[in-house]
């Protein structure tokens, strides 16, 4: 890790992206989100149709002195709901828009005639639409101040309180919280929180053991590098070495020139710290592809043709030692791979994750806050450049950017660690593919706290919309999770309290 | 209830006294804990001796720009502590100063040796010495805004981390939570949200269905009825009459000095306001008795003699029609059992529960924000002046004494309202003479969410030190209640989880 400095923050901005990507990288997510209004079309399935309503919620739930509220956004589908009392599935949003979230769960729509469910989609605060102070939302750590994952759950409890009061045939529909990646983590915690409001909870690709103290910080990167190992002969090899190529390359300003050129680079590398930021711009697009790696076309996070990871390491399979522009000539064919699969590109944007769009702000902002992810490469079991994890640096840099510190225990105290025993009716399910696995609950704690395990699965394969291409693993686990839902809503119909009211 | 305006306000403050004593009433509190400093003498039982210690707190748990911190007080007792590993019962100290909880929870500090355990009694923020803004704690709602039961629970999480962190043979201590009347709900409340950080709780006379839509608003005031009902012939029945006995008495300038003379008040009725004061004061008198009908001489909130209730009554046993001054004559003789059992009193001070004390205020500020919690009566099934439960009216108050309004749905959607059965290991003991058992669990919920009940018990009888007057209800609570603490223990020791360290 870098040492602070303005400049180097945005740098660090970046870098955060890489290891919370899909976690982070708004900027990714709000472009995408543009193309998806209201009623829209979709890789898989037929178009799909919601209303979008808004909710009064507190700006504060654990303070009293401010008192206003914001219009929260969230996504009603109601078009197969039986009511009264049929079951809500129920999306916890993450950082990003909350159309977006939609259209990319084809699961919740493709069960909702199955189970005669209600779909919910809540926008997390600080997101999309809901801005609990309009466009000054970012202004400065003031603003910032009541974005926590808790005003966040509280925020789903009090909507999902109000739609069952307030919503004729709601009140006594059992509510399944359903989620992503950090709206998994949102989901779990939301069971674990308010068991009172949510009979259950999917929590997809979920890392909510990617906290200090909890998992190794080197394990998140081992999984990528695996990635690319299992795809290709010497794919990984390849790749380790190409970070000295670029240092010995980008050391002359005619080597500088050359890899511009050779990656069709919008913005030509001028000096070192341009090369610095090109590294981490590649070692995120290795991320995002790990990330990405679906057993079909797909146009998650960029379009990419099916298993792109084997596609990219076609470029990569040197079995011999090459010159460095051989190499770095293999590298920018494999990189071009995810930026320009339609060959629409004129040329690659390597300053694209510094953009201090909303969405990378708030997720940079709950990163240097509550959601402290150690990660760390030691190029020996990964395949990166070594960079230990330190939280010092990053609780500086946090400091400058934002004037706030990271509570490193926190998370862990509030969300309770691996101690989770105690709860119940929680799916963890994890790709074996996925980085984000590395911190994810990939073995059963209890009977009802269960791990579903994609071995061919990418980050929550199994949230999106069935495939013809999809492996037997995904569909067994939907089928799995789909059978849990059945099974909670039975509890939740047989164990309703008879309430006294006054 | 009375409409609002400055002087009203502060008579609303003493009501909610009434309402809430001991959950309220912290200027009697604050007043006895002088009595208790350091090593303290106790009606029964040895000496007991604790160490003082103060934790770095946070002062804002649920957002980042406020990281200062303040002082929390908590006391450790560790004596018969079997270290390494053994067993914390840790006190989530309700409103008030922690010594005095401390040196009125016998039960623990009687059981410790008998399960080796330490004992640590955590003060609330914003109480005793704990203020997070020091002598400016309460100087405006500002001030207040971290006055609430989450950040009081993200206290207790946050020092049992560090206790284990960094005390020897504290790591794999299971801890159990203990707490009395509003120190129960905390406990019970803190097994719900931090099933991570204790194994069980034990939540005495802790009335954490006085909310909103859970119970009959009347439920509270029709108990203190029955107690007096049941403790002498016509006992609640002259009650009743007395109201009107004193309005017609104080409708005289001659009335109210002879109601002045008759009850020795330090301050003599004036005018129909002080008339008004005078019954909420009496009103508070009944209910503080029925609180502390214990089977023996205690101090808990006054020095009394055992079963107060049917001493106070031996002077309201009038069977036929008396006059409005035989009448009143007898219940000046009653209040003086409760204010001047030792006879060292030379005047009755009616204005004591208007007294703007920090605890008392604290609490107020607590029942205007998350601490709603409605109680009515009717005249008829009580024997109380009929008053309805005015939501509005009590939040127009709050606003005008605070800036605050009340969140009236808050507390059930965050601690879960009736739908408990998610969590487990949590006793809710109630005594069948507390009125607070109105607002309590009186019935098993789960196998592991129990209700044990005391029917001779008055408030948290089952906390106090053993005494030979104990009613065989409360020895067998107390059996149970260890019984259970055992059963967590094994059952913690038996699931500790297996931790992986990066």
């Amino acid at each position: 890790m870098r040492a602070g400095g303005r400049t180097e923050l945005w740098d660090r901005a970046a870098a955060a992206c890489v290891l919370t990507l899909s976690l982070g990288c708004l900027h990714v997510i709000a472009l995408k989100s543009q193309l998806f209004p209201g009623l829209v079309p979709r890789a898989a399935g037929p178009p799909i149709n919601y209303k979008t309503l808004y909710f009064d919620q507190k700006i504060d739930h654990f303070g009293f002195l401010e008192d206003g509220t914001f219009k929260q956004r969230y996504l009603v589908a109601d078009k197969h709901w039986e009511q009264p009392g049929g079951p809500v599935l129920f999306y916890t949003g993450n950082e990003g828009d909350i159309t977006w979230f939609c259209n990319n769960t084809g699961f919740m729509w493709e069960v909702a005639e199955e189970l005669g469910a209600m779909l919910v989609f809540a926008e997390h605060r600080y997101y999309g639409e809901s801005l609990p102070f309009g466009q000054d939302s970012y202004s400065d750590s003031k603003h910032l101040n009541y974005l926590t994952s808790e005003q966040a759950l509280a925020d789903f409890a009090v909507l999902i309180q109000n739609l069952k009061s307030t919503r004729p045939g709601a009140e006594h529909s059992p509510v399944i919280a359903v989620g992503g990646s950090y709206g998994g983590m949102l989901s779990a915690w939301f069971r674990m929180k308010y068991p009172n409001i949510v009979v259950g909870a999917l929590a997809s690709s979920a890392p909510i053991w990617q906290f200090p103290g909890m998992v190794p910080c080197g394990d998140f990167y081992k999984t990528v590098t695996q990635d690319f190992a299992r795809s290709g002969s010497h794919c990984g090899a390849n790749i380790r070495k190409s970070w000295k190529a670029i240092n010995n390359v980008s050391s002359t300003a005619s080597g500088l020139q050359w890899l511009s050129e050779e990656f069709s680079l919008c913005t030509p590398l001028k000096n070192k710290m341009d090369s610095v930021s090109f590294k981490n711009w590649l070692q995120e697009t290795w991320v995002n592809l790990a990330m990405v790696d679906y057993p079909y076309e797909a146009d998650f996070l960029q379009p990419l043709p099916r298993w792109p990871i084997q596609v990219v390491c076609k470029y990569l399979g040197f079995y011999s030692t090459v010159s460095d522009y051989q190499l770095l000539h293999g590298v920018s064919k494999a990189a071009k791979v995810y930026y320009n699969y339609t060959g629409s590109s004129s040329c690659l944007n390597t300053s694209q994750t510094a953009t201090g769009s909303l969405g990378s702000l708030g997720w940079t902002y709950q990163a240097c806050t509550e959601m402290v992810m150690p990660m760390c490469t030691d190029g020996v079991q990964d395949m990166f450049e070594p960079e230990e994890w330190n939280f010092q640096a990053f609780s500086d840099e946090c400091n400058a950017m934002f004037g706030v510190r990271p509570r490193a225990d926190w998370a862990g105290v509030v969300y309770g660690g691996k101690d989770l025993a105690a709860h119940s009716n929680i799916i963890f399910s994890n790709g074996g593919l996925d980085p984000w696995s590395a911190g994810g609950v990939t073995h059963n704690i209890t009977d009802s706290l269960v791990s579903v395990m994609i071995p061919d699965g990418a980050h929550h394969l199994d949230l999106r919309y069935s495939n013809d291409f999809d492996p037997p693993s995904v569909r067994a686990a939907r089928a799995l999770e789909v059978g849990y839902f059945r099974q909670w809503i039975r509890q939740a119909r047989k164990a309703r309290p008879k309430k006294s009211t006054p």
